[in-house]
């Protein structure tokens, strides 16, 4: 293990190309690709548009089990399929999402996959990358701003507010700010109210990018923004105060998906990055649909487990932007299969068969889910060298009883050697043509009863409950015509259930609905069931306080 | 006046160079342009280095008359200048600073010059260009996090809440952000405090990164800021809470020059853009000092008028980076003269001889002003079409009874053609060797008559006044060490008194010091004389109301 290189060391090595040569692989003449440096770049909306009548690639999700502090290597497994799938002579592009800049500088950098799976350069795509979400905090705060600045000159609108809706944010983890009292210090600066900052991942306006088709749709949804409520309870939104035309232009660049490549030069989309509790957590459909036009294949990756990741993936960004998708890779590790089998972290260098096998419940469920949207799944098992050959086994046998198969993949020690095989199944499933997709429930049914049929059909749960006025507020929305929207789940990611610590599978659990919040932009209904945290804070020793430069102009500590 | 066009249909037209044929002229390599699209870049750290042992160029400081509402088109001149340099054959390279967005959303955008003296790609330029200033509000914010962040863990610095000095920042004008009490809600939000935002040119981080020679330089001033202060009234640094590499690694692409063109496809340097008040107003160190190196002449503008703007570019800026400028132009026209002379705005249109005299008090003390500093000066008529040609001999005869020229510059109409005449009189008086530039103050004065000198020197007042309470503030400072820093004046632009309303020269009268503040990192005592506004907010109209994209994709009502 002495010579294992860190994955900061492996992509320092890496060997980039220039990225018109990246483009030119995808037949985008360099006119239509706009630089950020000589590693990245935007694709250009003309080139995009021209794209339209193209026929579509095939689309691979790879999605997860529960997440566990184990590790599955969820990203580093995307960035792996596609790098394998173009090994294997099948031209295709990666499509992730872009780092927040924020938790950098925390607890851990580093969303660009790892090992011999990356995505380059990886530095830029930590830190500022190409400003998208910088844009998105512009125009979001921009919008904040309007809206006291409306007050302030007269409250045309008449907005209440006590009920203004829409907060600033930051790319930043900044826990001062989660709960603030502005407008303070007299006449000059306004009526003072209580408010305060998300991150910028949990923006709307993020979730709106990454759900916009075109600039068009893009200023359609930001004036669709509902930014508080007027004492009759009406609705104000974004338009009511013209914010739409300047926020639209403040993202322009930024609605241009990003291409870099992987450390096998390969194409990869890395674009938006929205949260995936509040949100839907997947990245933008610009990037998706262009990709598909570009390639044989495309590989994209839902947030957190299959639960919430794959279900929105479907439910919200499938169903919105008309994809379908043609095969479910879903990551799982032997060591996250003992953990779900109630093996703790430190001791899961040691070899158990009988943690592997119970907790291989999760990942079942997960599979049974999965198939529930008509997409033919197959498991991927990520390496881990301590994993034993009977553990493998153990969970390629469990697998096999539900009727699919887990490949084991080493792309994280090889790179696309180490994952031709699930390439190769991949590409076996989609080209067999049996996928049927489907969303779990269609656009008309009412939304408590999309609450209830997620909770019932992907989470297990016996019953949700919620109080009359979260019923009273649904129908509301109803009235108002919002009843054909989508609902957007914010659970744990660490279980089925709403209680984190409930590993495995659990079942007949209740799902309590605390709070409901309507996203008018997005075009989603947010459903609370626990505590959401919109805005991080920092560790008592954050990570910064290791970040520099070195002596080599290298940057230290943020991986 | 029916065909003139305005200056973004001048902008759109115009037929920019791929930004690496811009560089090449330069000589620059295009493996040392940092692309952001094809019409900007960053020139980058390595090439700047390599160019230490050249020889330097002539360094040309275009200043101004105080500013009225008649508009004396500084920055305008400037541009027009290094384009009429270019034109009569001496490689020249314009120096500006880069736009703050948050104003483009309130009354004004543009500050790319105007006519066909303009640099582009100007939209880009007014929106988020290369993402300097978003970096800037990262690092700011970032070490405001960690403060929050240090007290929340328990403040081992021993920093007293009610001293904390560094705010946070955002590039937006919000004035519902400039007063606020954060960390409300709980334990887990911290200890609530009152805090507010400033607008990102405000930073001190921005002042840090304009007057830093490199990213060593850089990080050391950021280690040096003061964030506040312990119950024993010793300061407490950002190096204290290991904040500055992290600022140094966020701000390390920030440090590079950007590259522009002017209309007439010469090269531009647009790079920082500290406040004018609390700052010094001047682009970066290492964007003048790069252009030094690479170009005969530079020509570079400060803020506000020469009262501000010249003497902080001289006394701070120069000071401090070793530069010696060889020709100071100041601008002047014929509309602000008649204001300066007790003309309202509205009867501009109308020629008076009278006023134009009276109000020439004002250029003649700026011209006398600038020559203490031993430079040579040329005044620069900025043409307006209603000047009459006796007006504008008056101005000529004004200035040339104070042993200088004034020449009638059209650079506005007509871009370097109309701007040769200044050009060679600009040259004439850089190649007679006649500059012989010092401050007007050593560094080894004390701080009060440091402010004492500029006070009576430049604003002719007879005497300054400040508190008990601000003297021995400086004391302090000076007893710590800083009393060898140079002061930046916090005035009104308006009039060389503190009353705005006082145009013309006005002498005798009395500045009040109300406020001084440490800038330990940008290396400066801030003299705070009136009313300092540094977060602005929006009008009751702000012109984000009517920015949008066209039908063609072209952004409408920025400018």
């Amino acid at each position: 293990m002495a010579d294992v290189k860190s994955d900061i060391e492996i992509a320092r090595a890496a060997k980039k190309k220039p990225i018109v040569e990246i483009g030119a692989k995808l037949g985008i003449p360099s006119e239509h690709l706009i630089p950020y440096g000589h590693d990245k770049a935007k694709i250009d909306a003309a080139f995009i548009a021209a794209q339209q009548d193209r026929k579509n690639g095939r689309l691979i999700l790879v999605t997860a089990i529960n997440p566990t502090p184990a590790g599955e290597g969820k990203t580093t497994t995307t960035v792996g399929l596609g790098d394998g799938l173009n090994r294997i002579g099948r031209q295709a592009i990666t499509c992730i999402r872009e780092a927040s800049l924020g938790p950098c500088f925390g607890v851990k950098g580093g969303a660009t996959g790892g090992g011999y799976a990356q995505v380059v350069p990886m530095e830029d795509m930590n830190l500022h990358f190409t400003g998208d979400f910088h844009a998105i905090t512009s125009a979001h705060n921009l919008l904040s701003a309007l809206i006291d600045n409306h007050i302030y000159w007269g409250n045309e609108q008449n907005i209440d507010v006590r009920r203004i809706a829409w907060r600033r944010v930051m790319d930043m983890n900044d826990r001062a700010l989660r709960h603030i009292v502005g407008s303070l210090g007299g006449v000059a600066n306004g009526y003072p109210r209580e408010t305060g900052f998300d991150i910028t991942v949990a923006s709307e306006v993020m979730a709106i990018l990454c759900l916009s088709v075109d600039l068009k749709d893009l200023e359609k949804r930001l004036g669709n923004i509902i930014i508080g409520y007027r004492r009759d309870k009406s609705p104000v939104f974004a338009r009511d105060i013209k914010a739409d035309g300047a926020m639209t232009v403040l993202l322009k660049d930024a609605m241009q998906p990003n291409l870099v490549q992987t450390l096998e030069n390969n194409p990869a989309f890395v674009h938006g990055g929205p949260f995936a509790n509040i949100a839907h957590g997947c990245n933008s459909v610009v990037a998706t649909t262009t990709a598909l036009k570009l390639a044989d294949y495309v590989v994209t990756e839902a947030g957190f487990g299959a639960d919430l990741g794959a279900e929105k993936f479907f439910d919200i960004k499938c169903r919105k932007a008309g994809l379908k998708p043609d095969v479910a890779v879903i990551v799982a590790t032997v060591r996250a299969m003992k953990m779900n089998g109630g093996v703790k972290k430190d001791d899961l260098g040691r070899e158990n068969i009988e943690a592997v096998n119970k907790g291989c419940a999760n990942l079942g469920r997960h599979v049974q889910n999965v198939k529930k949207f008509g997409v033919p799944v197959v498991v991927a098992i990520n390496h881990f060298t301590s994993d034993t050959d009977a553990e493998i086994q153990a969970v390629k046998d469990y697998v096999a009883t539900l009727g699919a198969e887990a490949v084991l993949c080493k792309h994280w020690a090889e790179g696309s050697a180490g994952i031709e095989e699930l390439a190769h199944k991949v590409v076996e499933l989609a080209e067999s043509g049996h996928a049927q997709f489907s969303p779990l429930y269609p656009d008309d049914m009412p939304l408590f009863e999309k609450i209830d049929t997620i909770a019932r059909e992907i989470y297990h749960a016996s019953e949700i409950t919620a109080d009359k006025s979260v019923r009273d507020q649904l129908h509301a929305w109803e009235a108002q015509g919002y009843g054909h929207l989508p609902v957007c789940m914010a659970k744990t990611q660490y279980s089925f259930s709403t209680d984190p610590n409930l590993r495995g599978a659990p079942s007949g659990h209740v799902v309590p609905v605390r709070e409901v919040r309507l996203s008018a932009g997005a075009g989603f209904v947010v459903v609370i069931t626990g505590e959401i945290m919109t805005m991080p804070g920092l560790p008592r020793s954050p990570s910064s306080e290791r970040i520099r430069l070195n002596e080599q102009g290298h940057i230290e500590g943020l991986f």
